[in-house]
């Protein structure tokens, strides 16, 4: 059984402490670097950017996984230590030592992530003195879920009390990013903790399985900032019985459930998003095509204009389905727009205009159901409208 | 030698006629249906859309296509007879059948195209009084290229006499679309006519190489729609000595020169636009690496909204080139931005970042140089920007 623990945060399960402080690295004074710390050294998994050009905290932490431990993450945001050659990789590096003596562990044992601005190096001052005044809270999740903030407008968090048998534990996580629609350079940043007892090999497949049903499905993969990393530390100190293929069912569904509750909130709180677009995509012949084919609907910026406009233009729709790379069949095709069909079987469907657009207009969320008639694959992928103010944000970002 | 002829448009060819009426399908009384028409049977190629949802005229024009040869081309705008089922292919049937009628020429030897809205029946009635009522001029071509239009601000024209020893001839072409900057349903068309006379594969050939180092490479061909097609008709009048792989360079110069002209063309009259950008990648291992990351830079929107809002942000350029397929070196790119070097075999350069913002706000065009330094091929692909219009624009273009 799954229950989300109201105002849950990363620093709901036992064990995590977590602390953020103003550094000034953000000239508007705000938190922009934080730290979490577990108070035993942990199992780690971790999905990080496939983009060639990766930040320096990126290839740090990517050393430090090897182990498949970590008990700490440091973290700034308002920069991103990226492309600025090796002076990215000293930095990241003193970063993570700094952070070792503060909490007398082992280098390796501390992940490091950077958010922000690409192409300017670290400011080490402030940052070395941040890292000294971090002081650690076992309620200080929430701070450090704005701490890792850029163009966000609130801070995502989420925990769920996972009950199984006789086992109980928590998973809990923070994210940011997805501040842009078609991000990049999001620098999406998701940071996930538990005190289950998990298998290291279990642990990283559970990952990837929960980011390819959540955060791969919102329009955040595709583009691949340099930065973008998802870490997940799990304590083990819940005593449940380990957990491993065999019995993880239900650690698996609560990280799926996790992962797909932070990434729909980052889509909700995409830059100038005035719609949440849920698609679905129903009678593929294989899973990856309907990921394929949701996904793409998600980021057509025709598709985002029109409902940003409370528009029924499914003809974008149909566009985007013969584009795609996995087969369609035009004459197979329904699609409804928020439970109204548009289209059926190759044909158009004659629907009341007026009243769609009056419903579009009065809902901030949006379903598009596309059904293939083709095999039994089903998909479903989030995205957020593509507005005027989307692109007065992404043309006065400053470099 | 290649000369442009001032004012030239399609109908500059010897023996091409053409015309254009109001008929009503635009509500807005504007030219909406166009005849070209050739006094000579002509040699024909064309580059048809690779989307799978094609529209009626495009399967009735590939048919017709099979015999290589073509005669006159029947065309509307306001519709684009799309996902309309049996219906479309039945209008798109009877639009050829009329022209045939009405010029007295054989139904196989006409081309059908259609550029709008997609979903919506063709109104027949209007079409066939349409028909009736074109009248062809040998100037024609100017009224032709307007009657095409849809969300365009201005005809795209474009006409070339190329002389060849003693040989002379010309190519002359009209376009509209790329409308849209990301035109998943630009319905891009493009005819274009010469009385060059040509060998038929070799017709074909030059067209995909022409096609592929102009409109492949504005932002156009990933994002086809159901219309998008390119018509080439050679009339072989101008009785050149037959042209074919051994000495047809000077023509596929030509051809080259004239698609680049009216793509260019397509991309400055993108919706919304306030930017032209010319995106030059140069030290690619092959061709199409050079070409693929050219047009990624051109397709992002981070870099789209970075340069409607005069940002040298060149971040942006550096996540999309980890972001693409290709292959790079981080330690051995550099990037300029209108002649200024902004970042060097890895390293940010520091550059009077306020001097460029002001040339950047000066200048309608940007160009965005990137040197790979890896081998020595080179691709150039042109873009506009993303502008709070191109979101007005494509949220308020009704269904």
């Amino acid at each position: 059984m799954i229950n989300y623990i109201k105002s849950g945060t990363i620093t709901s399960v036992p064990g995590f402490s977590a602390g953020a402080v103003k550094s000034g690295i953000k000239t508007q004074k705000k938190l922009d670097l934080g730290l979490l710390y577990c108070d035993t050294p942990c199992i780690a998994a971790a999905v990080l950017t496939t983009n060639q050009i990766k930040a320096a905290p990126v290839i740090v932490s990517k050393k430090h996984l090897a182990s498949r431990t970590a008990q700490a993450i440091i973290v700034n945001s308002g920069c991103a230590n990226a492309c600025v050659a090796e002076q990215g990789l000293a930095d990241a590096q003193e970063m993570v030592e700094l952070t070792a003596a503060k909490l007398k562990i082992n280098v390796e044992d501390i992940l490091v992530a950077s958010t922000g601005l690409i192409g300017m190096p670290l400011p080490m001052d402030k940052i070395r003195n941040g890292i000294e005044a971090i002081s650690l809270d076992c309620q200080g999740g929430h701070k450090l879920a704005r701490a890792i903030m850029t163009t966000d407008t609130k801070p995502k968090e989420v925990a769920v009390e996972v009950s199984h048998q006789k086992d109980k534990y928590i998973i809990a996580g923070i994210s940011k990013g997805a501040g842009m629609i078609h991000p990049h350079m999001a620098t999406m940043l998701c940071f996930i903790a538990t005190n289950a007892l998990v298998k290291p090999e279990f642990l990283q497949q559970s990952l990837d399985i929960a980011v390819s049903n959540s955060f791969n499905l919102i329009d955040v993969d595709g583009d691949t900032s340099t930065n973008d990393s998802v870490f997940l530390l799990a304590s083990g100190s819940a005593n449940n019985k380990i957990l491993d293929n065999e019995n993880g069912e239900e650690f698996q569904k609560a990280l799926n459930e996790t992962c797909i509750y932070l990434a729909k909130s980052m889509v909700k709180d995409a830059e100038g998003a005035t719609k949440f677009i849920e698609v679905i995509v129903e009678g593929a012949v294989t899973q990856s095509s309907a990921r394929q084919i949701a996904r793409d609907i998600t980021s057509s910026n025709l598709v985002k204009t029109a409902m940003f406009g409370n528009d029924p233009n499914w003809g974008r729709i149909m566009a985007v389905l013969g584009m795609t790379g996995a087969k369609v069949i035009e004459s197979k095709i329904d699609i409804s727009i928020n439970n109204v069909c548009v289209f059926k079987q190759g044909h158009p469907v004659s629907f009341d205009n007026e009243a769609l657009r009056a419903n579009m207009s009065s809902n901030a969320d949006v379903f598009l159901e596309v059904k293939l008639n083709m095999g039994i694959e089903r998909a479903v992928a989030w995205g957020s409208d593509l507005s005027e103010a989307y692109v007065r944000i992404n043309s006065a970002y400053s470099t």
